[in-house]
């Protein structure tokens, strides 16, 4: 019964299989393979555009990157206060960006809107030289508290963005599970929005360690191939991230493994919630469950077994779980009955 | 027949066995599993003393961020002119130092000596604020050219880095290749030699994308982990770094690969360079050779099938071939073959 | 009546006499010279213990490169959300620190508290490898809101930051006004009061352009000198620079000067706030006066050739007024006749 | 009798009278001033078209600022081994570029031809993520053997970078001597010559501390203002800059002071080479002179209160003189004479 982490499962089957199947003989090295020619091209059919497609192997990698050819190193890079980008990547956009600024937003569930954008540009000093001048935006898809952006609200960011020549980049590490949640096209829910680079994130939804950076304005993507390898994130066997995506994206692998997760999650949380003493603390619209127990609960689910993390401050109720591509419904079920039979709660 | 690079290879099979043993069931992210903790132990067996141990997924990473942690920012290394470091990393090392600078030593081969590094940095100014400050000096094994230092080598560089408070780094992309020339242990070739980190490479013999940095002084590793998660470089599912880690390590896979290759090589080498016009531009003591063939010789392996590269100015008559893991005999015969028969050299 | 700026304002007499004295014949270049010599010793004697004193020509300068010793690249600085290093820098800390950030507190009157700090300190993850780690603290003196932090405020916020490991940085662009207001010595102000290094300012209160970094801890000032190198900061004719401490730390000019400058910002702040409709935002306690009025009373001063800047948000009516050393009390009291009359206050 | 360097120097009366003038009453900081608007208007003049001019206090910070804009942070910029960039500003170009390399070139007397930099660049990648990316060339004008390059040399150079896409910056920390060498105007000798970015020195001719960095193509510029800010390299009371810089342009005082200058460093070349045993080692072209000399002749120098270097390798007899514009030529006369004496050759 293992909620830490969507991090914490393996690799999809089929994804396994592309592996080995790409290991068949030698091939060019850098990129300069089938695999890879076939990932991009199941990548630009996916999103129903052309498009310039990058495989690395971690989220940071991915976002960090993106964000270095977006922004001047004089920078400000706008997202929410607990993007990962802010709290989990231990500095990575200021080392590639050569020391931007993130500029923090608030915002109800880890989401901001286009208002709260609209009124910092407005505090902003473009033009003025002891400020860092405006060049960006980050959206985190799904949201660190398991929330999605709709495409309105995407376009409305985006919208407040380019009208201040700013470009607009979306942390997709679970940008399948926001999909899934949408019901809307890969498309609708980045370019069509108005999003000018993905971070399109396979790693925590089945893939081993892969994630491309999608640009859809192919102009933005002229050097990202050097900052790439500066950066010692060009692999060398690179069919082995490509055979990855390709296999992702693949007969609806990301989507079908994404709808799972979701799908785990919204049973945790039902159940969860139903308890005497429960709440959740986000909606519960991707693969992530934020709820607030009473003691005797979270105690009992750990003492069954259950794995997951305690959330914010260390006197705090609150406990993250995160289902996953293949949790096994029988585990969320077992979770909820240990909770609920700590509170007395047989049902 | 694909000579050309170790990186065209696929995987061996110990390691696509070990990545899908690896892939049974959850385990906690970003090392805190039991596979890291089986390969960490495995690589303090195989260098027969405790070191701290950190994968990465490219010999650009290992080595930048091994760098990053010998030198301020305000640095200088000391590397050869053909330095891997310095001709094709796209100036890695130069992002992850924040600016430190590479000092070029000359030497024959791609190897410079002890000499050759007293006498640069004799020409330093250490203390003088208006100069780049000596810091740490790099070396190569195998080197650039295909030859390997030996453990004297290494050891005279290390006593003129060392005296002059300087760290020594060994870039071991193919360290597996000139301990099989060496025949000595692997910690003889390393810390025995005075080497104080290594990038222990294995992706080039073997595995699909996974190098370690070894520290053989524990207290240079404090501050490692934040540099490589600020770098992009820690992975999320890290027991698929480790797992192949482990297998290369395990049953002397990593001896095996090496030894395979070097033959291979050695077999090459022996073939062409018997050939009229023929001669070999530098020893060949690890897997890779650079020959200078008659044009037609060159002309007739390419139109057989043989890859390899041409090397250095666009009129040289001067190509590299590699070897690796699974190199088959034949493809060897078959291109050396190639080569005589358009010398009219059918013996 | 020049309110816009201290650093609208001239060089005092004390100053420009000592640059033409400083001029007699050559001497040697970057700092190995006896006027250099002698403005160390009178920062030694006027703080009251040795010290490591660096002169730099901007305030930006002094604190970016003082930081720059505090922090690794991957730290976090705790500042006030309004402190110059966050707000008017455009991006110096994350340049000369290699991409640390900036973490920013909140607090009244653009000061923070200990208890403020604490918190924030609590809820960061030291040594968790996602998560940039506290490294240094920095605090305004006087404050961007021209409010002073008293030793016990300045002692207290050390102790939280020295029980966590972190330096403490205190920016002191306007430190002379800030000990005239205090009427402690600069020793009680700075290091009996915790502070580790101190940007020393004296271009606002007197200097062409000359600021001091001191370091009362020596070992912190150990790599100084090669970041002030490399950033061009280091002045080849340094004793241009010295001669200016040296003058503003002899017979006491410089407290002279804040004084002065603290008396007419006092004068300014009674006069103004005495209007009808007038309130002050902040308490003035060292040269800045920021105060709300009436709009015709802004027009008003506008058009009697008063310069000073409106402040905050386009409607605002909140002004900025910022004595100097030199300002004549009589162009204080006609800016406050202008105010007065345009609210038909004759008085 | 000080010839350890033009940085020894004081500061030209006509620039401590501007100085004072400057001081006449409060103007805008930052820049926006009078004074400021008139020297960008002299140097304008001086250059004899448009320009974008910037006021910094030091050399490296022009050179490196001026390079920052030149180049991505993976980029290359080409310059003679013996550059001031490469050898005496500690990594300042590798800070302010964000890490991009410096490309060493070959040439006798510390400069390096068209040809060279031609055969350098066919042996990059340009393209190639492998390598850095050629961005820029940067010569000191005079360089720092003390020679001079022709408008003709420039013109050669600047032609093959422009062809390859790189641009070209002139540190011409010593600009005025060279030009003074040339008989040229300062057009020819810049942009008229290809030149793109100049670093236009004053410091070393008379000022106190002024540089200015002209951009040629004021497309290039526009950025540049938050690069000086960032790097604490605005000034606050900018005007003070300005008035040197303003009177150095005026009344031919950059020439006049240059010239002198040069003419001494020609009556020490011509006395001291006239001696036995004595070599000058590089051509005396500028205010420099590098040349090898009996070591009797040398310590008797030195006893007699002639202060200077010893240059390169400790065992050397090279010494290095700088005449400046303040040298008179009596010292230049006993200078002479001290080594002539101790040679027996009393003439």
């Amino acid at each position: 019964m293992h909620f830490s982490s969507d991090n914490a499962t393996g690799v999809a089957p089929e994804i396994m299989a592309a592996l080995a199947e790409a290991n068949a003989g030698p091939a060019m090295a850098y990129g300069n393979d089938a695999v890879t020619e076939k990932a991009k091209a199941a990548l630009a059919e996916l999103f129903e555009r052309q498009l310039e497609a990058f495989p690395v192997a971690t989220g940071t990698a991915a976002n960090a990157l993106a964000l270095s050819v977006l922004t001047p190193p004089y920078g400000l890079i706008y997202c929410h206060r607990h993007a990962h980008i802010e709290e989990d990547e231990c500095g990575a956009p200021e080392l590639f960006t050569g020391g931007a600024k993130l500029h923090l937003l608030e915002g109800p569930h880890a989401k901001f809107d286009a208002d709260t954008l609209k009124a910092a540009l407005a505090a902003a000093g473009p033009g003025v030289e002891h400020h860092p001048q405006p060049a960006a935006v980050s959206i985190t898809q799904a949201s660190e508290a398991g929330t999605v952006y709709t495409p309105d609200d995407a376009a409305g960011i985006a919208a407040v963005a380019h009208g201040a020549g700013l470009k607009l980049h979306m942390d997709g590490a679970r940008f399948a599970n926001a999909v899934a949640h949408l019901g809307c096209s890969p498309a609708e829910a980045s370019w069509k929005a108005g999003v000018d680079v993905l971070s399109f994130g396979a790693t925590k939804n089945g893939a081993m360690a892969a994630e491309a950076v999608l640009f859809f304005e192919p102009t933005l993507a002229a050097d990202f191939r050097y900052r790439r390898k500066r950066a010692g994130h060009l692999f060398s066997k690179m069919r082995f991230l490509s055979a990855q995506l390709l296999a992702y994206c693949s007969d609806g692998l990301w989507l079908k493994n994404a709808r799972h997760a979701n799908a785990m999650a919204a049973r945790l949380a039902e159940g969860l919630a139903a308890l005497p003493g429960a709440d959740l603390v986000h909606p519960v619209e991707a693969n992530e469950v934020f709820v607030s127990l009473p003691e005797p609960a979270i105690g009992a689910m750990a003492a069954a077994g259950v794995v997951f993390h305690r959330w914010g401050a260390a006197a705090s109720r609150t406990v993250r779980l995160v289902a996953a591509f293949d949790t096994p419904a029988d585990d969320v079920d077992r979770a909820v009955a240990a909770a609920r039979r700590a509170l007395g709660n047989e049902a």
